[in-house]
């Protein structure tokens, strides 16, 4: 299938602020919110702080807001404010007819959104929620606006291991464990066949890694993609077991047979370097790197 | 469809033993294995008390004991020892084509092995696990006794809240909301169609409860049952919110609209009373009552 790239970002650009998800943390919020404010003209609605129980106000606000978001051609990129829980509780009320061709960016809850995006056959960017990109490292926030604005490949990403060898090419898919899994069975689930599967999480102790990967399993899609790339699995240890995540994390990769490198520098941890889900990469999972083939938006 | 009933038990029958998910406390089992003793006659293989990980011993064992298990005419029942995780990573290998017409008795982790039964048209036992039966009260000790060897409808069972009321009638499919969501879009989820849906848990907060829900909601499962039935949600609590889990399950059940009673003692607390899966009940809503139409046995 053609993936259709977002444009390309300029500095100073309008950009929309959005909270789709869980209520947030201000400060930390603030401090992201300088650094895109740096770069482009962000703007968010005044009910963005809106609190109700776990999520950052009604379904009916966030879906609001969200397809708002969507649909404006006057912005260029709509960055998330932060994770938690909530989104796919919008994906049935979204509106995916008029998408402007902006750039969404975020990751952990938002892979429901990458995924409704890739059903859509859009490319949207993996990357630090407004409240992680302040604590993100220089190295991270330039890479991000490099990704938004050039149309070249960005420069390749390393992991720390690898668990089963081989090289593949595809599409770069997935995002967080525990929420992509929460699609299998819907209408939501993107199209995996081919594709290199990006999977990270955070807070899911070893057997419930190996609950939502055996649900992968059972659902099929290690028989439709043609590799893994793990990023970080950031406090999901056992402290009672004499096994770490990583020992089941290779464990069930080893099961699948299929190429998978593991310790990329994506996911809940410091660096997250964002990655654009849709584009073509080339993983060589022996050594532990992923190549990018293209660009994250339009030349 | 026509679902298939296991045949009544007789005291003294033998039945089998089995740990198909993780490994177990030892006193515990023992204390329970007592109480299964005192009826029948347990047997089990010695390798039951294996250990690997969180596994009861690995994929390859803890599958031969059950497929074994699943197969042997000379034994009435099949109890699980233990919950915790690990059947689903059988089901793939489990063959179903020799069934013994015996009953599986099991909650938690089993309901993907119910699943599996259920999708061979089988009636099977929501009731606790080896290590949960010797801390139940007589009561309910004797009501499994019952249920397992009268083919008379049991006694019905209250709830203590309604959450939508209604009256509606259909075969009582489900169990444990981790387990069951992890079926969704694998070929190993039941025949729901007009069915009543149980559904307990144990130390999930209240997002999570949401998101798997939410879960069941995208895959279409609220669109084909005709009720809900919710047990225990046992250690679901947010500390930090000033909301319960019983006022996220209510938003919840409002949101899909059917009849649904709360409270139900069925599930991972004292008291833990058995239901046979696949069997009619009618659900009375607004009164929080559960009839049973039908027994667990054959005549």
């Amino acid at each position: 299938m053609r993936w259709l790239k977002p444009l390309p970002l300029r500095p100073r650009d309008k950009v929309q602020i959005v909270a789709s998800a869980g209520p947030f943390d201000v400060p930390a919020f603030e401090k992201g919110l300088e650094v895109v404010g740096q770069r482009y003209t962000p703007t968010y609605r005044p009910d963005l702080y809106d609190a109700w129980r776990y999520l950052a106000g009604s379904d009916a606000r966030r879906a609001e807001e969200l397809s708002g978001a969507l649909s404006d051609t006057s912005s260029r990129a709509i960055f998330c404010a932060r994770g938690g829980y909530g989104s796919m509780r919008l994906l049935p009320s979204l509106s995916l007819k008029d998408l402007a061709p902006s750039a969404l960016v975020g990751f952990s809850d938002m892979t429901s959104l990458h995924a409704v995006l890739q059903a859509a056959g859009r490319v949207s960017i993996h990357g630090p929620v407004v409240t992680h990109l302040g604590i993100q490292p220089p190295a991270v926030q330039d890479y991000l606006f490099r990704l938004l604005e050039s149309p070249e490949p960005p420069p390749p990403l390393r992991g720390t291991s690898f668990y089963v060898p081989g090289v593949v090419e595809g599409p770069l898919l997935g995002g967080n464990l525990s929420v992509f899994s929460r699609l299998l069975g819907t209408p939501y689930l993107p199209p995996l066949d081919g594709a290199i599967l990006l999977l990270e999480d955070v807070g899911e102790k070893p057997y419930r890694l190996d609950r939502m990967w055996t649900h992968l399993r059972l659902a099929g899609v290690f028989e439709r993609v043609r590799g893994i790339v793990l990023g970080q699995f950031t406090d999901c240890e056992n402290k009672d077991g004499p096994y770490s995540s990583a020992d089941v994390l290779r464990s069930l990769a080893e099961e699948t047979g299929l190429p998978c490198a593991a310790g990329f520098p994506i996911g809940h941890d410091t660096p997250n370097y964002p990655v654009a889900l849709g584009t073509h990469v080339r993983l060589d999972a022996g050594a532990a790197l992923i190549t990018f083939l293209e660009g994250a938006v339009q030349a």
